[in-house]
């Protein structure tokens, strides 16, 4: 069975990638809690953080600390937070979450409504901090 | 300028510690979101998760992996969260939460209150978990 995420690497549906090797991939989060909110993802289609190789792992959180430099120089934002928590979508993800207080990291909070529009400009800058 | 963080290291506070290497240690969070929510830490004082060097960050999360593992193994959950705030102690810490719902992973949700007494059978648990 192939996830909504592997459909993504896939270009099968469309999302706002803004960064990409060979073994991640990062897009924006479409229920955001900030602008900005990003999600790094490992190519391999494996549903539980701790079930990754150690490799895989450790290559995940190097490639996400890329995408967390390139969100901090383009998001207005404290730092920017982590979290991983997989009870939805069975493919590991791991949510970058530009911070300014330590409840903005609450998942049954209200998730923002942007328009595609505003959702493109942020990719697009975060894609530049990334590149540059 | 030393964190607490850094006394709990040298022994200088209690801490119901729960597993340690060379570079890493893992304790009970004093105040809980759920019963065996733990700190994982490196043992060098760096604020801010993504200022540490590729290799310390890789291996907080390859460490992190061992102790959610023994979570896993003791405490009953759907499976263990992953957060990164940072907005209270300088020192680098990853929550390792045990799951049952998305919304557990809430810092605003008010704290568990839990007895010494319990505190430490919980370290206990988890710590024969690591080590097994």
């Amino acid at each position: 069975m192939t996830t909504i995420f592997t459909k993504i690497i896939n270009r099968e549906i469309p999302a706002y990638i803004v960064a990409e090797d060979d073994n991640y991939i990062a897009f924006l989060d479409i229920m955001p809690l900030a602008k900005g909110h990003v999600l790094v993802i490992p190519k391999v289609e494996v549903d539980y953080i701790f079930d990754l190789e150690d490799e895989i792992l450790a290559g995940l959180h190097v490639f996400s600390k890329k995408v967390a430099k390139a969100i901090d120089k383009t998001i207005p934002c404290t730092r920017v937070g982590v979290a991983v928590i997989g009870l939805e979508v069975p493919h590991v993800h791991v949510h970058l979450i530009p911070l300014r207080s330590i409840g903005d990291i609450n998942f049954s909070r209200p998730k923002l409504k942007l328009s595609a529009e505003e959702m493109g400009e942020i990719a697009e800058t975060i894609k530049k901090g990334f590149d540059a």
